[in-house]
C-alpha cells in the first residue's frame, strides 16, 4: 500500500505547469504570472502633494505660528492632475490639492488646516490671500515622484500569484494585459451502467451520477475548468469514445471503475492508450486509486486520476490529490491544506492502519477549534460530506484517538465561511 | 468617529440579500439556496451489494469456513444498474456485483475473497458454482434501500452555501436547476481628473487608475459581479452621468471624493439623489469612508460605499466593509473575516488611537504563526499590498505594539495559497 504522500509524489511528478497565454488585467485573478514585470515609469510621476493645502517655500513660513501667522499672497492653484501653471515666487503661496504636482520653486505643503482658509471661506473673503499658522519643514507634505516605484523597478515576476493587490500594482504602471499561465482544461467523467444521466428518469434500481457535479465544482473552487464528459456505459465502445474525447484536456478525472469490477473497462481502455496503475492508497475513505497516462494521438501524455466511485470517497480524494495536481499545473508551488489544529469532541476509530479522514464540523468556541465528527462515517453518505466542514485525521498508527484528544484537521472551508 | 464596528453595522443595515433565480446546477457553486429541498427518492433506491460477490440465503452458509466450505450451484449474475432478472432459490448463490440490487430471496452477501472465486477463474474452471468459506450474518454486506436517504427527507433548506459538497447531494437526487440567490452585481468607479485610463499615454503628471481593476478583482472573489464603469472625471456632468449608469447595480463603490478636496463631486451628486454621510472612521489605513444610499428613477435605493481613493486604504476598507456587504447580499449570515494569532516579527506604533491594520506577511514556522510587516506602512505603497497575505491588527487603545507580542492576524489568503 502506498502512503498518501507516496502516491500524491507520483501524481505530482507525471503533472506540470500549464503554458503562458496573454490574458486582459481583470480575467488574470487567481493565475500565476510568467513574466518579469519592471515598472515602465515613476510612480508618482512628479513631487506632488499629500495634503489638500498651499505649496509655499518653507523658509518663507518658518517660525510661523498660530500667534504668529504669514501671510501670503495666493498666485494660483493647482489640481490633481493638472500641471502647475506657474512658478512659485519666493513669498508666495500656491493652493493645492492632493495628487497635485508641486509647481517649480516650492519645497513644502501647509494643510488646509494650519491655514485660515476655513475662516476665510467662512466669512465669504476672497482667498487671494492665506495666513500660514504653523512653519513647515523642507519637504513637508510633499510626495517625491518615484517613491512608489521607479522606472525599471521589479514589480513581481514568474510564479506570483495575481490577487487583487497584484492586480492593482499592474493596472497602477498602466497594465492591461499579462502573460500568465492558462487555466488547465480537466475533463471529468462518470463510469458505470448504474448511473442516471440528470435528465433520465429514475427507476431500474439506478442511481442519479452525483460525481461529476460534485467534482466539476471541486474543480472550479480551485481554478481548473471543468469540462464534463458525462457518463461512460459498461461496454468497452463507450468507454474508449468517451476517454478518446477526453485526451483532448490536460487532465482526465475519471471516477469508478477503479477496484475489481467486472464491468471496469477503464484499465482496458487505458492499457490499450497508455500506462495505469492501480493503487490501494494507505487512507481511509478512498483506498483504491487509479493514476495513468493516456497516450494522444499528437504525442500529448495526459495524467488520468482515476478516482473512486463512491462519492464520499471521491471528494476525499480528490481534496488530497486532484487538488495538489490543478495547483500545480495553475503554477503554484505549495499545495498543502490549510489545517488547524482542534480539539476532538467525537472519537475517531481506526481499525485497519490506514490514515483516516472523519468529516467533522469545526466551530471555534472559548478561543480554541472544536471537531465533531458529521456522525456516521460510511463512505456513502454523501450528506455528511455536505454538512463538513473539514476533514478529521486520525494518523496511520493510532489504533483511536479519543474525545478530548488534539488532531489536525485539514479545512474544507474557514469555519466562518462555511455553512454549518 | 465610528469605530470599524459601528461603520459596519450601519453599512449592513442598508444591505439586503439577492432575490432568488434559477440556475444550472453547475453554476450553483458559491451560491446561497433559496429553497428547501427534500429528497423526491430514496437513496439508495433497493437493497443493494455493499461487495462484489454472491448473494446468498445466510442460513444456507451458517457454519461455513475454509476447511467446511458449502458449495453452491450459481444460478445467475446480476451487475449494478440491472435488475435481477430471476430470485434466488434456497441452497443457491448468485453473483453480485457492488452496488447491484440484491435478488428477492437472498438476504446476505458473500464477497469474493471469501469464496474460491479467484482459484476458480486462475484454474479455468467454470464458475457455475462456488465454494462459500465464511459464514455470512443476516444482512451481511447489505446496503438497505433508503440508508443514505429516505423519500421526503429533509437535505438542505434556504441559507445553505452550495460548495461542491451540496452541488453532489442535489445531482444524487437528480436535480438539475436549484433555486439560489442570485450574485449581486456592484459597480465601481473611480473618479479623479488625475487618472489614466489603461488605453491612454502616461504624461501631464496623471496615474493610471488601479482601484477600478484592483476592486474589480476582490468583488469577484468575494462573489460578487465586478461592473467597470471607469472613470468620472471632476465635473459635476461626467460624474453625474456614471452616477446614473451605476445606479442599476445593486451595490455602488466609488473611490477617492471622500475627502475634503475641491474637486469632490461625488458628494454633489449624491446630495442631489440619495442621501450621502462622510465618516471619519477610527481605522488606519482608511480613516475617510462614505456611505449612502442612491434613489434610483424605478424607486430601489441602492447603496454605495465611498472607499478612499488610496490604493492601500481603498483595499483595506473594501476587507472591512465591501466584503461583508457583498456577503449578505449572497445570502451569507457569517461575515467575519479569518484570522490567526501570531508573534509579531516587528513593532506596530499606533500614533493616534486608531485600530491599525498593518500589511504583514504571515508564516508557520516553529509550529506557531509568524507576523512580518511588509515595510513602510505608507498607505500609498500598493506594491506592500501585493507583498501582504494578512493584516495584522493593534487596537485602537494600544500605542505599540512591540516584536514579540501576539497579535490577531486578519488573513488575506491562507498562508499556503499565497504568493509569499
Amino acid at each position: 500500500m502506498l502512503s498518501v504522500e507516496e502516491a500524491l509524489e507520483k501524481i505530482l511528478s507525471y503533472v506540470s505547469p500549464m503554458g503562458p497565454v496573454e490574458v486582459e488585467l481583470p480575467d488574470a485573478l487567481g493565475l500565476t504570472l510568467a513574466e518579469e514585470v519592471t515598472s515602465p515609469l515613476d510612480l508618482p510621476p512628479l513631487d506632488n502633494s499629500a495634503m489638500d493645502g498651499f505649496a509655499v517655500r518653507h523658509a518663507d513660513v518658518a517660525g510661523a505660528g498660530r500667534h504668529d501667522p504669514r501671510e501670503l499672497p495666493v498666485i494660483g492653484y493647482v489640481q490633481a492632475g493638472a500641471l502647475p501653471d506657474r512658478d512659485l515666487q519666493p513669498g508666495t503661496a500656491i493652493r493645492i490639492m492632493t495628487g497635485a504636482p508641486i509647481p517649480p520653486g516650492a519645497d513644502a505643503v501647509v494643510p488646509f488646516e494650519d491655514t485660515d482658509e476655513v475662516e476665510r471661506k467662512v466669512a465669504d473673503h476672497a482667498l487671494d490671500r492665506i495666513r500660514i499658522m504653523q512653519e513647515a519643514p523642507l519637504g513637508a507634505n510633499v510626495r517625491p515622484a518615484g517613491e512608489d516605484l521607479r522606472t525599471g523597478e521589479r514589480l513581481m515576476g514568474r510564479g506570483d500569484v495575481l490577487r487583487p493587490g497584484e492586480i492593482g500594482v499592474l493596472a497602477s504602471v498602466g497594465r492591461q494585459r499579462v502573460t500568465a499561465l492558462r487555466r488547465p482544461i480537466i475533463a471529468i467523467l462518470s463510469t458505470g451502467d448504474e448511473l442516471l444521466a440528470p435528465d433520465e428518469a429514475p427507476g431500474g434500481g439506478k442511481i442519479y451520477d452525483s460525481n461529476s457535479f460534485s467534482i466539476a465544482a471541486a474543480v472550479r473552487r480551485y481554478g481548473g475548468e471543468p469540462w464534463m464528459l458525462g457518463i461512460a456505459k459498461d461496454t468497452l465502445e463507450d468507454t474508449a469514445r468517451k476517454l478518446g474525447e477526453g485526451i483532448a484536456a490536460d487532465l482526465l478525472i475519471t471516477t469508478a471503475g477503479v477496484s475489481k469490477g467486472d464491468y471496469d473497462f477503464i484499465k482496458d481502455v487505458l492499457t490499450a492508450n497508455g500506462e495505469i496503475a492501480f493503487w490501494s492508497v494507505r487512507m481511509r475513505p478512498a483506498r483504491p486509486l487509479a493514476f495513468g497516462v493516456l497516450h494522444a494521438p499528437d504525442g500529448r501524455r495526459v495524467p488520468h486520476i482515476g478516482l473512486p466511485g463512491n462519492p464520499v470517497s471521491a471528494l476525499v480524494a480528490f481534496e488530497q490529490f486532484c487538488r495538489p495536481a490543478i495547483l500545480k499545473m495553475l503554477g503554484r508551488t505549495s499545495f498543502a491544506k490549510p489545517r488547524v489544529r482542534a480539539t476532538l469532541r467525537d472519537p475517531i476509530i481506526n481499525t485497519d492502519g490506514r490514515r483516516v479522514y472523519a468529516r467533522a464540523i469545526v466551530t471555534w468556541e472559548d478561543g480554541r477549534w472544536w471537531a465533531s465528527l458529521t456522525g456516521p462515517q460510511g463512505s456513502n453518505l454523501l450528506t455528511s460530506m455536505a454538512r463538513a466542514n473539514g476533514l478529521a485525521i486520525c494518523p496511520e498508527d493510532l489504533d483511536e484517538m479519543p474525545a478530548g484528544a488534539e488532531v489536525d484537521v485539514q479545512m474544507l472551508d474557514w469555519p466562518e465561511e462555511a455553512a454549518v
